[in-house]
């Protein structure tokens, strides 16, 4: 079973992730939690390069890099998981690439993208989606709640860049309503899991290995 | 104009494409040489990634990476020298990821990867393609003249596969005849040099320019 997390930065869907895994274990399954990009070696130093302040990167190499590293981590991680029976948790997919590098960055239009993206994962579909939503203003606030300057280079685009990503976030989760839910970002952290937890329960989840209980 | 070189490892393309420019600018060409991967800070560090031979790259994420090194090569220096008047002379270019990952790691169909291609360099073409021809055998005892080990993740790939990217370039060059000159890697370097310099008297090159002569 896969299961992945999207939404915008700031949106708390880190967050979410997390809880649902310790959860998730907390009952007896057995998991993986991974993060794009990275994951693996190959991910990880392409995650380097990725936010990097420093390098210029367009939108065409950037859509092929962040592709590499969800390639490499499909193939070397995400996959093996599946075929061990773990739930697989996947904190951004890529409904992340249609709504940043499609609609955000306008790199290629959205057919030709989702033929990409299901050849680059190997024709892998997520069982669930589930779509933090946030509007741009509260998550801007978020992000910078800190008071850090801005962290990476995906951080600095500007906020029209976000409410771009915002609205193609809306539009996948209303074409493919049997895979999204999509939540309230703006609720409270227990609630929004509460809810997800609720949904995880109806989607067959594998009985968990015995626990050796006396 | 642009013009690419191709061949396997060891066939001795480098040194052609390097005297090709060299003749050019003694005629008062504008050129500008680029090898791939290469020829911009973010294709110098994938280039560092994918020869690393300690890192796991499986071949879907070995051909998005080539192809993001060569996108971002294209937009920021290939199209920009073009735009100029330049002479481009890429070593290496999209027919190595039909060759190399399409044939030699059979990552995707001829047909895909052809499409795949040129969406990624912005439907440029080249106007001619010189293939350094030479066996796998003789090019496996030029790379090991030297008595080194193997330096990178690429050259040590099997025999096998050299064969197959050999027969995938002498397809490439039978396909398109018009833009193809396949050349006998085998014969002295002058004199190949000699065929590649006349070939190129035929293109019909910008005239350079004045270069305030007395």
């Amino acid at each position: 079973m896969l299961l992945t997390f999207e939404g915008i930065d700031g949106s708390g869907k880190s967050t979410q992730a997390r809880l649902l895994v310790e959860r998730l274990q907390a009952e007896g399954h057995r998991t993986l939690l991974v993060r794009e990009p990275g994951g693996t070696d190959l991910s990880e130093r392409l995650r380097t390069v990725l936010l990097d302040p420093d390098l210029r990167i367009d939108p065409m190499p950037e859509l092929l890099l962040f592709s590499a590293a969800r390639a490499q981590l499909v193939i070397e991680r995400v996959q093996p998981a599946l075929e061990e029976g773990r739930i697989v948790i996947c904190d951004r997919f890529y409904d992340s690439t249609m709504a940043y590098q499609g609609a955000g960055r306008q790199v290629a239009d959205a057919a030709w993208l989702r033929a990409f993206n299901q050849r680059v994962v190997q024709e892998l579909v997520p069982d669930r989606t589930y779509l933090i939503d946030v509007d741009p203003v509260t998550a801007a606030a978020r992000r910078s709640e800190t008071g850090a300057p801005p962290a990476d280079r995906m951080e600095t685009s500007s906020d029209d860049f976000y409410t771009r990503v915002t609205d193609a976030y809306r539009a996948l989760a209303a074409e493919e309503s049997e895979r999204f839910v999509r939540l309230d970002g703006a609720r409270a952290v227990e609630a929004i899991h509460t809810r997800i937890w609720d949904d995880v329960q109806h989607l067959g989840l594998p009985t968990p290995p015995d626990r050796n209980l006396p």
